[in-house]
């Protein structure tokens, strides 16, 4: 991924956007991509298999996401799989295996990760 | 990033997530951790600087995404980093320097990576 | 809907709140509520019944997403019925019940309003 | 907008897509036009004023998130004037004026509503 977000800086750099990817702008972006990715699921039932067509497309949704996530992430001075892991870290102890196990929304909160 | 994807795998497995983590609600999931994200520059302008609350609380809401990402970009057998790499590759074709030097949206669409 | 509509923007007004009410501000608000209201069927299957529990929540959010929306209408100087009347006679037009009868996206596009 | 929501039963009825508008995906639908309404600011300053260009996109996506969340009220038998009247009382209350005036996030939520 170091390899990435050099290129991706490069490429941004070469083109004078940094103006316009203000962190707030960057948000708005991710946002904007999340959006375009969960298009692609509508009107689908939940146990639909990928099939190549969605998968391409998906390959391009997730691609945006996870670019303007490394340009946010650049723009706010944030290692952002440092960031994840500490996350992951953090959630081991709040979703313990014991009490997990199988279960939807643990603790009430939306989040699964 | 291998080594994130290996923990994040083994964390939902020994949780037995991987039923709730199919593809649709793994898109629902990126949709609304991008939200939350978003939300943390509500009302504000552009040009305010990132302090450390919003640093701290910019690094759970881009670990969230990044994390729910990875988990869908396994359940459809996509590598990340390739089509990130692939995107940038197109990109640069797309946006030439010439014709995007400073220059947003270059080419209407609202694309800027 | 018109006592409505007056009735906040009194509300807004009395608070001074118009100078944060800009049009991009109101947009961002009204994605990060309809986040919210997606977050509800975060992890459900597509048929599972609203119960009393989800509809009260529903309300809160759907009535969030709908006075954020009448106050962007405001701030664009847009009259919110004529313009969803006017969409609806389009789409008349653009999905004739005869290619359109029991078929999810007639024409591609994932509209299906 | 008891005749809208009238015409829009009908114009859903006669094509036969209640069975695809469950209350979920009606949710995903809010969120994706959600976001095709908050494209249209990206990258623009706050301040940046509405054009005539910018106005009648913003009022075919404002129509669309409007004519689901009907649909999404309709499907979970909501009363959507009643739920957002109730809701500007709540607020009325949870931002009393002289603690509210001129300020943003009285309650450190994002709530300006």
């Amino acid at each position: 991924m170091e390899q990435l977000i050099k290129d991706l800086l490069v490429f941004r750099n070469e083109r004078n956007w940094q103006k316009f990817h203000n962190p707030k702008d960057l948000a708005i972006a991710i946002s904007v991509e999340a959006a375009e990715l969960l298009e692609l699921f509508q009107w689908r039932p939940n146990e639909q298999p990928v099939d190549s067509v969605l998968q391409n497309n998906l390959e391009n949704e997730i691609a945006d996401v996870l670019l303007y996530l490394l340009l946010l992430a650049d723009a706010a001075k944030i290692d952002i799989l440092f960031a994840a892991q500490q996350k992951l870290e953090r959630n081991k102890l709040r979703f313990p295996i014991s009490t997990s196990y199988g279960i939807a929304k643990p603790d009430d909160s939306s989040e699964m990760i």
